[in-house]
């Protein structure tokens, strides 16, 4: 497809394909890849997201801690679950400024169980900061706002 | 993004994409205001609606209506969950005369309960008629057809 | 809308979109003939496809298969739901050689049911191979690759 010219939005919307895709696929590794190396990943619930309170559920500062974190789904937990599916909609850029694209986008993923059945793990929105260094859009922050609160068990792939 | 020239199909979008962001960000008052005065808003089950038959669950004619049915919302029901939110899905124009717009596309809603577990609340679709007064995009009319007939506790917020 | 000249991109999606729209109305007549004459249609469990193992769950060669089995669903299946729910996520070309367009999306089922409750079905992506005979798109293969090994009831509609 070289030879289409992609609009900005349409790259930034591909920035966030490619997150999903990659947990999707269970490429994890390349999850920390698509942020800058000075980067923010939060997980907040909605519910204190609302109230004006910051008590992330994950809160990873720099792609380290994020590749720190990939370290360990691959060696130390025990997945209960087989695979999961992310829907997202409603993506688009919603302001910018100084080169920095705030992008909110809906989405929900959808969890296989070891016997093969699918049910909703929950939903939510992200609120993203992307920047485009070197020409290829990256997440400067990406904070996921959850719904749903009480996550049915651990928290174990990045959302 | 001022700098950026939207199609009409963006812009048509970008008003599905406002109503449902209306509903799930719990901004209720903003939904009427995306209506033109003399519109139309019906819930109608698709199971009625395949036969033929209009016996609409909801039905508002005029933007009055729907900004009293926000008061209600506001004032007299006690919420049983906490959060709604959409999904879409094939958002397009499919028909267009005189100046209004046929858009039809495909949503699900999942709602998060008082315990913060989210379940799949409906699914359907919608058939809407925009129009474009002062050059922006408004509903006419929406017809939200439920393939969810029996919809678990009563219909709170608007869909 | 003839005024407006659609991308490629568009035009694709816009096939995918026909595709579970068919479905999804209940027109399956219209289902086959989103294909060319010699088609492939698998539906294959992404537990099977990550092994690389090929064991189709639901094999067509040709669309006359693929008709047929529209007849089959007409005539001979005792349908114990009563509607389908595709939202689409991620649809995007992957790549492109010689005129078969590679398309990637996320899909999920919603089920309503006999008491007009709905449920998530199922969840996975598509594989497919899409060309431009006569300048239409069309499915020259498509691969339904399902997270959702164990299929709750038969697979009865097309997925």
């Amino acid at each position: 497809m070289a030879a289409v010219e992609l609009t900005l939005t349409e790259r930034i919307t591909n920035l966030l394909y490619d997150y999903v895709e990659a947990i999707d696929d269970g490429r994890l590794e390349a999850w920390p890849e698509l942020f800058v190396d000075d980067c923010v990943y939060k997980i907040v619930s909605r519910e204190n997201s609302d109230r004006g309170r910051d008590l992330p559920l994950v809160y990873c500062d720099g792609i380290g801690m994020l590749r720190d974190r990939i370290n360990v789904f691959r060696n130390a937990l025990i997945y209960s679950y087989r695979f999961d599916r992310h829907l997202l909609s409603n993506v688009r850029v919603v302001d910018q400024a100084n080169g920095v694209y705030r992008v909110r986008a809906h989405f929900s993923v959808f969890k296989t169980d070891p016997e093969g059945q699918t049910e909703v793990f929950c939903a939510g929105r992200y609120d993203d900061r992307v920047v485009i260094p070197n020409g290829t859009p990256r997440f400067k922050e990406k904070i996921v706002i959850l719904d749903t609160f009480n996550v049915p068990n651990m928290i174990q792939t990045p959302l």
